[in-house]
């Protein structure tokens, strides 16, 4: 980069020169007319912040904890499919940078990097696994295990998915990975996502979903990813109250509220948050993702940085609204 | 086309740059401002769904019924005149698309290919006929009888044209049809929509309904319709909830809320939908048209593309909804 | 023009191509920052119609009456001064325009041609004069006797400018009369609005205004006005209810709602009419202007034109709503 | 200036051609993505005036008071810190503008001219400290003490600024003072912001608050300055009603309502005035500014220019909305 990134947007810019332009495409496009995806961040200017003044705020803690693990700040990094696309080092970068920094790094299942590769990066890191439940139940039943048993720290099961949203670009491009990389997590070339594999004249994605991962999921396949498991589960994609009543209902220990990045289904809602905190009640832990910029970066440097500056702006944010910690901030600000 | 389309929208773009200007005018245009022809898709984007997950959405049935007869999913093809001007196969193509696809096709009164060419073309079809009442009324009911002999399976009568709305650019067109086609359900030149008669400096069509089309339509012109026939009568062009009660009042057997794809009247309202709903209670079938983009073809090929493309992004939209069934539906999603 | 108008912006756009630009800027500019006069126009399109359906509209019977006097429809012409710098014609252009179209003209106290002329040249149209308060009350009385005996059917008195907007073009293009231009209805050069005067760097008009206009107006004006004369008295300018009120009380034949085009003070309210008319309660006739394009000429002629192609816009307008006559309108549509 | 300004944009679009970029940016330039720095101005536009007429405006009085000093308008200057950058007079020329108009000063903590040579150069001018709370508190209390001495009317203790916000464009201009001038307050060269001081790749004025301004002011430290004064004291910054009326019970004067121009922290309220003002009820003097467009200067000739400017516009808005003083005004018009 020719100057140091001053904002996210900087970072984005930066991705935008240098990635192949599938590759860019599969990172940032949204589903549909991508109206939701512009509205995803948009949403975040129409709220307004009411400061309050002289409340001594020279010292600023924004440290909390997430599924009982302490993390320095409230903002985690949420789980991206294959990212040695965008990097050689890819989830170890990340990985790497998030235990530097403190904060807890979502795998995804289909990361280019393996559960237990990522483990061994970065023993300290809080880890969660993003889980997809395929059709395949043994196989699934074994990605679970071996995040337990590599010290991940959480299941996030996304139940957005049953099929994948229509990314008209990568229709377009007919996005398969690289030949060179594989899903890690897997043996098999169907399951691995390999290049080699045919996948007509459609997003290779989007065919790889429909073939391998169970559209027919019900809350009853939450309970039994926790009956696998000691480890707390979170299901992640939901956007009503009444699902989050069920959820609580089925025994999960959070709730990431989320449209997938705007990448499954256009002109789905996206203030949905205020009223499941209200639903949920404080029964168990309620997350948010959605319209934080995507970014894209050099290595574990790159990652490093973004987070920085991250933390820099939420505890300017922090200190310039009065508050002088997480556990001060009331309901609504 | 040089690449597959993937939305609607690749199929507008295909048709603007093969068509001469004045045809694809007349077949994008709004009335006046064109305010509500950008409005009518624009409301549908103001829309937001509320999601829900884990319904077991393997098998998602989009199926539905019209009238009594059972089409595929719960779109259709409204009436749109004069189809030959886009391609030698005209309303011939668009019906055998729509019977492969097993969904309804509906048919202009100006259709520029005759009721019985179609019906012989897609003798397995859900067809119903689009009618327009003219100032003759044996002409007009030699249109109902024949569609009802061809086995038409229902009547649409347009009660929002008493005269033709203002579009400038068929006015600065001069638009009329091709010298090489006819209206094809008339026989006099000047029902036929010959080029050889005289428009002035006006848009052809609206001169043709200004001396032809009856402006004098009262509700008891609704009755005699449905005396002529035992076919299913529908009221095409509702906007209001007053109205709609007035067309269960006499008689009619659906209800198609419409503002004619803004083509009348300008800043006429879009969202009427949900209280003709309501008033209506249930008691006639209502439908919608407005704001699904419009579309241009290649022929039987080219209809049945977009049919499929409109049919994947319905039953996806349904699944990522968590919804398995029309019938499953809520009032409100 | 080279091509037929089809609506009133290409009049418009025609008096862009042809007038000199500081006689272009002075009639189409409005105050300050311009966000009102945008909103004039936007307000109407902000308006939503319901159109009624079969309600017979082969007879759509658009006339009515402003101060006992028949109008063939309800639009007529506002005040605006000076009209001989856009055509040599100028006033006398449009009476007679309006005498045809048998429509009324209400001409501004700032004519180029004087209140007797344009009796002359129209004899049969009606005709109100809009009338500034000089702070020379024997100038001001001629005014309005000689409209009187001129055959004048209204004094519309003017109440929103106690000074002249700020309307920046003027002020940049020093605006005054071309040389060979006065107002007519004065004698001495400064009342004339003489561009042989001095007018500073400023608009020519404000200074004018400033010099001239009595900016201590207050309701014993409008009475006094009533005592001078047997015609009615409507107040032109008024946006809120409780001037309306005032108005009513002060005995005025009737309201004008305007905000004079958005050319005196920016950010002023625009909807005000709804209200208005209910504080009213029908004890005088509400009128409204702001927003309708204003128009160039070609002459008479073309001012006949765009009389014409409004009154189209209107009754189609009507029709399509499914109303046959003004007097069977409903409060709100 | 080529042509002579009509309106406050005039004075910007000048500044914009003749100032050194880095310069026009540190003046111009809102916080963050600068959301609010154009909802400061798009606010105002939102605001609808309900004119009144007939009212008698051949006389309007616009003056008022602040903290009991007479102003000639209800606008006055509030603190800009360095204006030596925009024009070798800087602050001298502004405050000589502001006696010559009987308009009041805030002078800015961090003026490049001293307390004491802006009271020698306008000893008649109403003129007012805007106080930042050092570390050092000490010598906070010299600039009070220095201030009731050299005949200040009173303190403006600024309360929105713990830490500097995030103006993205200074980061990356690395903004100081040019080599020529100081922070002429102080003595040493790091409190006097010398550009001989090192600050890294950050704003220099970030790096100089962080270091030397205390962010962790309690609303002890407003009684501790009101201590140390017989001068009226106003906070500067408050945005909520709950901190307005801690403000009120310890004992400030006034209560300026300010996002600091958007300079602090993106997404901020902006609509928080009539809140307030009811949440005082009376109490003391509330002030607002934010979103009144900063302008530039060539010299006292240029600032008395933009004094006039606002002079006439706050006249002409007054007369045209029928308000004669500013005491007849009603709480909303
Ligand atoms: C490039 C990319 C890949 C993603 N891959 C996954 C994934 O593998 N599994 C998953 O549950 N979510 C995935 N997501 C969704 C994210 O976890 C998260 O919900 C979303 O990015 C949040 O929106 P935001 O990027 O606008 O903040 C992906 C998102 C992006 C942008
Ligand atoms: C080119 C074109 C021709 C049409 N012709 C007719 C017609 O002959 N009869 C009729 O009742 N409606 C006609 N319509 C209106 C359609 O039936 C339908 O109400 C409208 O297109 C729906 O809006 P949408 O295209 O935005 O979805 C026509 C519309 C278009 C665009
Ligand atoms: C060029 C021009 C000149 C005008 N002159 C006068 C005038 O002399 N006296 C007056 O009362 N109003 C005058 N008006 C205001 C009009 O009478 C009317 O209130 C306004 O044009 C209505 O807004 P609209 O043009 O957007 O419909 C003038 C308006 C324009 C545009
Ligand atoms: C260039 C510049 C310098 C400023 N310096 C100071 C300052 O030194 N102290 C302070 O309290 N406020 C400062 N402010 C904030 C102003 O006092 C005021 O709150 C703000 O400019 C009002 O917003 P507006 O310019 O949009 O009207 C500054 C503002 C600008 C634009």
């Amino acid at each position: 980069m020719s100057q140091k990134p001053v904002c996210v947007k900087d970072f984005e810019e930066h991705a935008r020169r240098v990635l192949p332009k599938s590759i860019y495409d599969y990172y940032r496009s949204g589903a549909d007319d991508q109206i939701t995806l512009a509205d995803n961040q948009a949403a975040f200017s129409r709220w307004r912040l009411y400061p309050r003044v002289l409340r001594e705020v020279s010292h600023v803690d924004i440290s909390t904890t997430v599924l009982g693990q302490k993390v320095s700040m409230p903002v985690c990094v949420a789980a991206t499919a294959m990212q040695r696309m965008a990097h050689p080092d890819g989830e170890i970068a990340t990985v790497k940078a998030c235990q530097s920094a403190g904060i807890g790094m979502m795998l995804s299942s289909w990361a280019t990097t393996s559960i237990d590769e990522v483990a061994k990066a970065a023993p300290e890191a809080v880890r969660w696994l993003q889980l997809y439940i395929y059709k395949d139940r043994e196989l699934t039943k074994s990605l679970v295990l071996k995040a337990e048993r590599e010290g991940y720290k959480g299941i996030f099961i996304t139940v957005d998915t049953p099929y994948l949203g229509k990314r008209r670009n990568d229709i377009r491009n007919r996005f398969k990975l690289p030949s060179h990389l594989r899903m890690a997590n897997f043996e098999m070339p169907d399951l691995a996502f390999s290049s080699k594999e045919s996948y007509g004249e459609d997003s290779g994605l989007a065919v790889y979903v429909a073939k391998l991962i169970d559209p027919s999921l019900r809350w009853e396949d939450i309970a039994w990813v926790k009956s696998l498991t000691r480890l707390p589960v979170v299901v992640k994609g939901i956007l009503r109250a009444d699902d989050a009543i069920e959820a609580v209902t089925y025994g999960v220990d959070g709730i990431l509220v989320s449209n997938h990045g705007a990448r499954q289904l256009d002109c789905v809602v996206i203030n949905a948050m205020m009223c499941i905190v209200e639903a949920v009640g404080g029964r168990v832990e309620v997350y948010l993702d959605g319209g934080v910029r995507r970014y894209f970066w050099d290595g574990e440097q790159g990652v490093s940085e973004v987070l920085e500056l991250l933390r820099e702006e939420f505890t300017l944010a922090m200190a310039l609204c009065g508050m002088y910690s997480i556990f001060a901030l009331p309901a609504f600000l």
